[in-house]
């Protein structure tokens, strides 16, 4: 069980096309296309007739066809057409669910379709905004979308796994956690650390200043400000060198264990530079890999006993607010059906 | 759970040897071979001693020996030697099952062995019959079977599934529906439609009409008596070609969601010719795949929420009354009980 | 549920290193590795902060640090280490499991620590006495450990499942079981047989004598004393060859329906000869996976009907009584808590 009333990553812009593309959402088979015209469309993966998936089907002007008995929906959901029939019951439709193309993305709203405002969507504008640098992927984890935010919002995680990408031992970092009814926000602050070793190959020198703004935007968000700053030697000569990052994460449930995880690393320099680009783009892949298994690990170790205790401490007070907010809104919407 | 009081196949005659070979049927794990006389048997495949399948067995003589310790069965599936004993346990015993072997088919009774009268075996002649050619196989399908079932009854989908096979869109065609007690009929006549692909191979001008009866046999058959005219311009001097099929489809439960589909395709015509014979063959194979893969994509989606309402036209008529023959026999068979 | 208040075998001796071993035992994961002073441990394989398996970690001197957010624990499973805090709370521990590392095996034991004596260990001697030579090796079989137990301990199948490896048609031989509270024993004992194929290729010749005394430990191991001996005709001049095998069976429960066979097969003849060693090592292989090969058929017949009746007989009664041993060992256990 998912909140609905949110907007969600459904695909990257660049995955639609007029072929068809399935994919589970929330739990529930959507199929997304473009109609000729150009415009996004996510309708139920489930024709009305036999259950036929309509993916198998294909885009035909702004229609979609089911690919077994030939009927046709408009991008609303109502079938207009059924082969050697006249007359076309009033049932034959399917959900189709309200989108925004925007940021580079395919947003979706599966909950109820009056409150889905396009002002909703999060501001991920570094995503396509001319002053800044792009790189991102889509990436299948076999878990829990909560335990990729979790992920996100508690860093500590990055001196170990991430000891040979991005990360170091940051693990004198103070944190400080603020939550607002929207928001949940927490601050990394990191003096004199070891620097990681990808700004290392960027000609950092041994020793930087770190910080991380974490914000969980409800139910799927997490935007990672991060800035680093070399520290040169009292009384040298060179200036710091620094570096800005801002991460946008979105992951989507695809199952109660399994998610869609779309992320960006989007920079403010070099942003013209394509080794830099291609540089930035294979190392955060290969991170988010780390993320991933160990992550797909510890689902597989939560479903073997889901009852077992935890022990929470200070960096996962991101986590815990973030599920709460995820609750509320939970909450909300089941008392309002 | 499935109807039970009725010849099902469960092997092409082609399959059956000394070799044990094992197959599950109606959910059942069934063990199939001959014996050495050349009869075929059916018995439970699971040893009465330590419930090891008898298929990893071997027959020797009129028996079979379980693999594991060596009992041996007779074809009535009475436990006949136990290795080291002298005394054998009376209840030492599997069940054996009714089988006839008839129309390149072994049929299967694992019903009330008293109701197993060989008479009610369904009329699959032209599968031997001197005056037709034989083509056919056997597909696994990841499905209900009856979703099988309702495929051949509604043949709206070769327009659309088939399109560059063996179809062509005939929704003009009528459709009419007869039920007796014994089976459903469905007639569908088109006229003057394109001719379908693998008939202009064979020769056929580019419109025909196309006549096609569908007969549910319960509880497992369906046959479709295709004949197929070329239309000849009006005053012109050729003779209109004529093609006359006669496909016989057997579709065996092997559990709630897949089935062992039997299926042939016969023809009066040219049935001494080899590459005719190749290419309906591999037309077949080729279009039944068609079939198969839509029809596995559908199964997963009702899998995901068998709940989702359906629209049911027209076309579907034949399937509902098949299933309506099918639950009725399951019911009698629930009270007899 | 299994019994737990006894020694199982949790992995070869050789498996154990620095690098952590992640096994299931009795349905629990379980991380094996030694310390860097050498020291066998087994903790509970989930961190207590976010689940993550332990074994995706690394073993720094003494102690264990999970690989996701550097949770240090040592040998008693106690956190002596959070990085970026000062004070532990005192629940951030896991479970850790006696262990006894002896024969070639540590041995683990799962239940109440207050009894964990490592007098009650098997002997085992076999496995690593001076005068005996060794070879043996750990087999991952899909099924209910007893499965194992019970094919052990009815040597009737040696004649069918092994035929062309280690068997013969033993069926004549007279079989007695004995029990005790900490015992099942059972003697199998044949008169001119046929050699088994591995004495032939060993130089027997075509006839000899064989007792096989099993013993069943309570609550996973089988020991088969094994004595073959050659018949020589009467007034031949020649003395009779004669080979005596101790096979050490150990069979840990994974989950269910999967174990961990840990065999040996041990000899006190050629015990420096490395050809036959090497003929031992790969014929018991051999032979050992055809028993896995039934075993896990077997499995999947009984997972399709766990109900499914069956017929006991004499050779079934060692198997009968170590299941008896079993349950009145988890009915005590039970009882306690």
């Amino acid at each position: 069980m998912f909140a609905r009333n949110c907007w969600y990553v459904a695909a990257q812009s660049s995955e639609l096309s007029q072929a068809p593309l399935a994919r589970t959402l929330l739990g529930e088979p959507v199929v997304l296309y473009r109609t000729q015209a150009g415009a996004a469309v996510a309708l139920e993966d489930r024709c009305c007739h036999k259950r036929a998936p309509l993916h198998r089907g294909s885009v035909v002007g702004e229609m979609i066809r089911c690919g077994y008995h030939g009927f046709e929906f408009d991008s609303a959901g109502i079938c207009v057409r059924i082969p050697g029939l006249d007359t076309i019951p009033d049932n034959a439709r399917v959900c189709s669910y309200p989108v925004v193309e925007r940021h580079r993305y395919i947003w979706i709203w599966m909950g109820d379709r009056s409150a889905a405002d396009p002002a909703l969507v999060p501001d991920f504008h570094t995503n396509d905004d001319a002053a800044w640098a792009y790189t991102g992927a889509r990436l299948a984890v076999a878990a829990d979308y909560m335990l990729v935010i979790e992920n996100l919002l508690d860093l500590s995680h990055v001196g170990f796994i991430h000891a040979n990408t991005i990360g170091s031992d940051d693990t004198s970092a103070s944190i400080a956690w603020e939550s607002t009814s929207d928001a949940v926000r927490g601050v990394r602050a990191a003096h004199d650390i070891e620097t990681p070793p990808h700004n290392r190959r960027q000609g950092f020198g041994p020793r930087c200043d770190q910080q991380k703004i974490m914000t969980f935007l409800p139910c799927s968000h997490v935007t990672i400000d991060i800035t680093t700053t070399e520290r040169v030697p009292a009384g040298a000569s060179q200036t710091a060198k620094g570096m800005h990052i801002m991460l946008l994460n979105s992951v989507t449930p695809e199952t109660a264990s399994s998610c869609h995880y779309f992320w960006s690393s989007t920079r403010d320099f070099a942003i013209d530079d394509p080794v830099v680009t291609e540089f930035f783009q294979s190392m955060t892949v290969r991170a988010f890999d780390e993320d991933r298994v160990m992550i797909e690990a510890q689902q597989r170790i939560i479903d073997r006993n889901p009852a077992a205790p935890t022990v929470t401490v200070l960096g996962d007070l991101g986590g815990v607010q973030a599920r709460r907010r995820v609750a509320q809104r939970l909450l909300t919407e089941t008392d309002a059906r």
